[in-house]
């Protein structure tokens, strides 16, 4: 084990993954787990693990990782209830801190943490700047789909809680191109979320940002679908669905609560009668790979996008399956060099300034 | 069959149903469908049903209803596409306002309609009324839930776009007196949905309405449980969820998007192999009552609260099981004096004019 960066090892630092082992609400025996994971499918990926030595070293240990990892020492840890505008003050000794800081100083070309979203964000922010004419960064999620490809994209998932018409142009376009990585789309389908399809329902903003996002589609190399519903997250309208982060915050956790729901149910009911007890047993490997499919935690890693570099948030409760699908996530994401491709996407098919829409006022909308 | 109102036959008029037949998305054969199987476990229920009578009296001859059901005649149907502000100007001749206003007219208590949401609340605000302190009347609607009343209520699921503090509080205030008469909860759980349960996250609007309703807890008669979020609308935090009708709206139609993507994919499963198609037929039994616990369909009724009078909304897309659920829910709010009810408890738990909040102006927010 060393606290020297992986550059000394020759290995190209685009490829490194900077994961901050803190902060989650399981605490770092569940990241290390979630590594070792992942490390299981994709042994020698370099990796800088953030955190406490005390308390990280006997983990790596423990998982035969000593020699895999590079520990970087950080004292202190970004806690769920920190408050962001106070983490960007007094957070420098943290390991979020510690994690981004590998990526800015290009030891490193993706961040993982399970942190507090809004302290990530912030820093991430702070340190590795936005995009060229990005406004709001948003944090894409994926959802178990109807769609060939079994998955959608969404965003925001609750970076910002607001998006006006220019932030819902630059999630359509940063969705896409995620999608075209991710699932190696090369005309991704663009839904705009509301309460009805309908040209006439919705909120003034997402009229606006209806007329925008369908004259930037050829651009931005994207299909526009128009208006989707709820019902359309897991569906096969589209393959990428643009909405504000407080909407799309509550749309993820009640999918997820509802698929947990429906899985705590269906053990119940076949736990019920022996001939449902024996009726599992011989549908068990069915149920099995339906699990799988449907799992929550498979699809755990959220990205933020609109940043210079790619930062993945996994979720705070994450175990450890949830932690190696963040990770896995982060791998291909810097595998596939998607920040360069994403900010080249940006810089061609973003209106210049002097086209931008002025901001809406209430009352002036047609 | 007759055309007179059921008054001629003594019958308490509050307790009387009006059905608008027509608007749906399949036509009026599912609406009369629906209202038998309903009259099968309710025979003798007073029905006034309004539409075309060319097309209902077949229909309803054909379930035996001709003696069982006021027909009452109306020319036009309001379709999905007619925007609300032209129905209520032109709308006299439809199935949609003759149902309105035969509530109106007292010689029914409760309106059922499969129709277009926005004209059906456009309309029942014009001839009904908001009841006393109600700037904008909700739609609630039940989910699945762990709750051990198995539904959890939740409002607004779609009537209007915005909701402000005071209008979350009211949303409070009707969804506890609600929950009360369906659940027979003497102190409903309120819970107000957010992106996060620690009070610094959210919209400005948001926080005010989490002191509002706090401080409003004992004369609404509800506990406040505070913030909640997406996965707690099939939870067990709390019995009513409240929130503004476009998160609303997309939280519902997300939560069945999911368990229809759920259902459908453990049906494919089941049927894949010899083995899991042999244990699909042993645990039949349980997987029909899981199906039947979460099936959108039974809890599809929506309740517009903050009227004069109860109006209950169906799903444009509800096939038999669904308009008969929605005609129980009518059935069993008539039955309890529900309209009455509500009407006390906002007049006891609602600030007077002058105690209220002033309009909340953008970065006035502590």
């Amino acid at each position: 084990m060393t606290d020297a960066g992986p550059t000394s090892t020759g290995v190209e630092t685009s490829r490194v993954l900077s994961i901050d082992a803190m902060g989650g609400d399981n605490g770092p025996a569940t990241v290390v787990a979630g590594l070792a994971r992942f490390l299981k499918k994709k042994p020698g990926t370099p990796v800088i693990l953030h955190g406490r030595s005390s308390e990280l070293a006997p983990l790596l240990a423990r998982h035969g990782l000593t020699d895999a990892v590079t520990l970087r020492d950080a004292a202190d840890v970004v806690t769920m209830h920190d408050k962001p505008s106070h983490v960007v003050r007094h957070g420098k000794t943290t390991s979020m801190w510690s994690a981004i800081e590998a990526v800015r100083d290009n030891e490193a070309g993706v961040v993982v943490s399970c942190g507090n979203t809004g302290a990530l964000m912030a820093m991430s922010m702070l340190r590795l700047r936005k995009l060229e004419g990005v406004n709001r960064p948003a944090i894409a999620c994926l959802w178990p789909s109807r769609n060939r490809q079994g998955f959608n994209v969404m965003l925001d998932a609750g970076a910002d809680i607001r998006a006006d018409q220019d932030d819902l142009l630059i999630h359509a376009l940063m969705g896409a191109s995620y999608a075209r990585t991710a699932f190696d789309l090369a005309q991704p389908r663009v839904g705009l979320l509301n309460v009805g399809t309908e040209e006439h329902k919705g909120r003034a903003e997402l009229k606006v940002a209806h007329e925008l996002i369908g004259t930037s589609a050829d651009k931005g190399g994207f299909v526009y679908v128009g208006f989707v519903e709820g019902g359309d997250l897991p569906g096969d309208a589209c393959d990428v669905i643009v909405t504000d982060g407080f909407t799309g915050n509550v749309a993820l956790k009640t999918g997820e609560g509802i698929a947990n729901l429906i899985a705590d149910l269906l053990r119940d009911a076949l736990r019920r009668t022996p001939l449902s007890m024996i009726g599992a047993l011989l549908a068990s490997g069915a149920l099995r790979a339906l699990k799988k499919r449907i799992d929550p935690r498979r699809v755990n890693g959220g990205v933020f996008l609109g940043l210079t570099r790619t930062v993945i948030k996994s979720h705070g409760s994450a175990d450890e399956t949830g932690v190696a699908a963040a990770i896995m996530l982060a791998h291909r994401l810097v595998d596939q060099g998607f920040s360069d491709k994403l900010a080249a996407r940006l810089a061609t098919a973003l209106p210049h300034d002097a086209d931008r829409t002025p901001p809406l006022t209430d009352g002036a909308q047609p």
